[in-house]
């Protein structure tokens, strides 16, 4: 494999899934942490070489750049355990890290984040996308539960990306004020995920 | 390949996609539409047997249920020229999917949704939200046009399921009130995705 840089923000969970990803199977990462409160990744540089969209992760292989922690997720992974030999389970494993990025990620992540600058600093218009986010958090993390009820992984039986994808922020979804309490199976897929060999945590 | 049932709202790119990449490959779809206006995919009876979230599309795969276009697209084209063979290209069609998900169909997708219904009927909260779609919109088709100034397709050399991913929305952008006409790369890689051997039109 060429040299890997991950671009990142350490906090970030879609940055820690790709370290996540990468510990599990053996890759070594060097990591350039930006401060994306400062604005480290909205600079004229930032977007001239690394990624346009302004935006980390991204992951660096040789001398290309690959952003979107699904994908970066996804080459790291690629012809390893974590993903699925059998044709639906692969399909259903991309099924759930889409809904991660589609559902989950935008209300979870988002109030996090917002929630660990201080929630007395939003806008109005933020403070009522809060109150939506809020709502499509627990829709997520109920569909989660109800999927889990009976399966001790996403998709296939054994832990594979969708499983990193998700962990990432639903183990610090509390950091955001969702209450994991009312989500016993996600409570137990938390732990199975942790226990895996291989695993690091996100401040590892 | 068991049989295959596609559930879907016809308007509705996230289910063309899954129409188009089928006709690419070959694949014969069952075609089953819900009403998404007047809440057809959130009866119980939906969310009970097809999708627990209460969302189109889902393709069933004989008497399993795979939601999230992405994930469809991609069980549908497994194996097929549609999946480039590199490692790198194959992780950057993912990336572009995942950007069309995150980054690009919460604001074209929605917008176009809300302008077809009647931007009047509009609450106060969603105006303010449009107008952020609008931006972020606008973001997406110039990052899409930085990108493809150059290049003939999203990923590798070849069409593949991130340029029918984003074709599906970006084609009828206009419906949404885009400027397609501020797009010169986008309008040519349409153009060259429409004239592709294989291609249906939404109305298909």
């Amino acid at each position: 494999m060429p040299d890997l840089i991950l671009h990142e923000y350490a906090e970030s969970g879609n940055c820690y899934k790709i370290r996540l990803t990468a510990a599990h199977v053996g890759a070594v990462l060097e990591r350039r942490e930006y401060d994306i409160r400062a604005g480290a990744t909205r600079t004229a540089a930032f977007r001239e070489t690394i990624n346009a969209a302004g935006l980390i992760p991204v992951l660096q292989v040789g001398d290309r750049f690959l952003p979107e922690s699904g994908a970066a997720c996804w080459y790291l992974a690629d012809g390893s355990a974590l993903i699925p030999d059998d044709r639906f389970e692969r399909a259903e494993m991309l099924r759930w890290m889409f809904f991660e990025q589609y559902s989950h990620e935008p209300a979870v992540a988002v109030l996090r984040f917002w929630t660990r600058g201080g929630l007395d600093r939003l806008s109005d218009f933020e403070r009522q996308q809060a109150a939506a986010k809020r709502i499509a958090g627990d829709a997520a993390l109920q569909l989660m539960d109800k999927h889990l009820n009976g399966r001790s992984f996403f998709a296939g039986q054994a832990l594979s990306l969708a499983d990193i994808a998700l962990y990432a922020y639903t183990h610090v979804a509390d950091e955001a004020g969702f209450v994991m309490g009312d989500y016993s199976h996600v409570a137990a897929w938390l732990a199975r995920v942790a226990a895996a060999p291989g695993h690091v945590p996100m401040d590892a």
